[in-house]
């Protein structure tokens, strides 16, 4: 076995040897690397102050089906994100570490993501659209506009996969060519709900399904509250279009206001049940008053990047590895040409090249002549 | 003729001699007294300083209808009521008085005002219902929803008597037995729109209608914009149920600002064109949202005075002449009797008595074995 393979069969073991999120889990992994740190918990022998991870993952530490996971996952065009990889939304992820937000669960150990899309790409102009499973005609067609605005403009929307406005939203960004991501509270490949499972299919195809379980993980009232804080950790802005007195949505709402991220809500009858939630948010201060796509682009990117003529926003934070070694390398005025920069950034004229066919999709860098150049706002 | 009815004949002469309202003419009359600017005006000798209202009196000045416009309101049981007189609503217009609305029209000369209640009384409780003339259903529902609570918890209804959310309104209220106040862009004996003839009829025996135009004043548009600065003005808050794009309600809205008048707008539908006005003015923090009754006497009542079981507000601002004059004779701990009341504010017992029954009425204060205390919040 590659050290590659080593540390990726470690990776699937740790995501499944306690529950995921697990603070004191990831807190190993920083410090001792993937392979020690799945080799300590096997060996029941964690570090000074890791005792608390014997009890964790007690019942699974001698469980190893990395390997079927990670075969499973390839079965299904899925791979393993960890934050070593480029493809790790590191900086949307940054925010879930904070102390308050460790507190409860923090940042994932590494996500499971199905789709042949880059995690980091998809999810850099994301924009939640979340909601009530119960939504009426009002929510569902709301949603078909909002999302039919956003994908127009560039953005990629981020749900969770659940009935009403969540499989709404993806439904309606897959039916006119955008792109979407589902965040889920089960593994990649469990179709749940189950009448969701073409809907599954078709979202691996065009988009990506993203979770920090491992493959067959089922779904749990646990893992929904979870899995809300990763809807909102990876949307640049969420907006609820319908939500009833008690819901879920509520949750997703309460993480986006924690990280950060504007948060809007779609006013609706006061006669609605499905809108209480969302009146209420906008009666209290906590989410802005959406009424379409322009004032939902405005609340994500407030300085007007990222509107209808604008395209997605695009964040330097965001880039990663070869790519931002490449972006750097080019200079604030004129172009250089691959060989330029490949001497600037150190690395390789054949990364070089595949870097800066990525950085030229997202609108970082731009052909000139021989050579390249950044593109200015 | 007496000297009160010389005085009413002026006044009465004063409303119809310049286009309501009149900054000139309101100042002449209180530098003057109505029978003094009356008499100038109609001999065109003005004092200096006043020589504008020359041309804005030269049409009407020697047009007098006055006893005949007294005659046609007694005929209709309705009456001209002016600053002193008791029923004057002083305090709630007092924020006309401000340079900003002064420039603006400021306060009523007088009112011409339609109903056996009395007009102070009436506006000391009063929430401004208004919206769309264009109303949907949701909004003659909500409309309906609101009012009864207001209706409920003691409150008056405020409106214009125009189509759609201000007759629903006003309808609302005499539906549940409670009352209701008109404020007409026309004179008190004018039925429009025609279609209302009968909700003015039922208004009038249950409520109020009030006009600063004199008997006959047809309805205009630049008096649809002097009218809705008094249905603000004698509303305690005044809520929009519905609003298109560019609705008049936006402009009483505006009034209410103004006048400091907390306002409410009920959110609606992104998808109907006349809840445009209200999502909009809740998006700008123009008016606060407004899911029904309790959040609407919230905002008017922040106190948690005129809360469903406080009753309406009451306000010792609001008392003057006898009333006031009693109230203040009144220890504020302990009771005392009628003639000590009579000695202590200086007034006759007959007076005395009939002060106390309405103090009475309005739970400012409460008979305690033979005499009387202040009834405390």
């Amino acid at each position: 076995m590659s050290p590659d393979e080593s540390a990726m069969r470690a990776w699937a073991y740790l995501t499944r040897v306690a529950e995921p999120p697990h603070t004191g889990l990831r807190d190993l992994v920083e410090a001792e690397g993937p392979v020690a740190a799945a080799a300590a918990i096997q060996s029941r022998r964690v570090p000074a102050g890791f005792a608390g991870l014997l009890g964790a993952t007690a019942a699974r530490a001698g469980l190893d089906t990395a390997a079927a996971d990670l075969d499973r996952a390839a079965q299904i065009d899925a791979r393993l994100v960890t934050p070593d990889h480029d493809e790790w939304p590191g900086w949307q992820l940054w925010g879930l570490r904070s102390a308050d937000t460790v507190a409860r669960g923090g940042p994932p150990l590494a996500l499971w993501v199905r789709g042949s899309k880059r995690l980091a790409d998809e999810v850099r102009a994301g924009i939640g659209v979340i909601g009530a499973r119960g939504s009426t005609s009002y929510g569902e067609y709301v949603t078909g506009q909002l999302v039919g605005g956003l994908v127009d403009a560039g953005w990629t929307v981020v749900s969770g996969g659940a009935f009403g406005i969540d499989g709404t939203a993806h439904r309606a960004a897959l039916g006119c060519g955008g792109s979407t991501v589902a965040v889920m509270a089960c593994g990649i490949d469990v179709d749940y709900p189950a009448s969701h499972a073409s809907l599954f299919t078709a979202i691996a195809r065009d988009g990506l399904i993203v979770s920090e379980y491992p493959p067959g993980t089922t779904a749990a009232r646990h893992r929904f509250l979870t899995r809300n804080r990763l809807v909102a950790a990876l949307s640049t802005a969420v907006v609820v279009v319908e939500a009833g007195r008690r819901s879920g949505a509520a949750n997703t709402a309460a993480w986006a206001r924690k990280l950060g991220r504007p948060l809007g809500a779609v006013p609706g009858p006061v006669t609605s049940a499905m809108s209480i939630g969302c009146n209420r948010m906008i009666a209290d201060e906590q989410a802005a008053l959406v009424v379409g796509a322009q004032s939902l682009i405005s609340l994500a990117a407030p300085d007007g990047r990222g509107g209808a003529n604008g395209g997605p926003v695009r964040r330097i934070d965001d880039l990663s590895g070869d790519r931002l070694r490449a972006y750097e390398a080019i200079p604030g005025r004129g172009a250089i040409t691959v060989d330029e920069i490949a001497v600037n950034a150190g690395i390789e004229v054949g990364r070089v090249m595949a870097a800066l066919a990525m950085l030229e999709v997202d609108r970082f860098v731009t052909a000139v002549g021989d050579g390249w150049a950044i593109v200015r706002d």
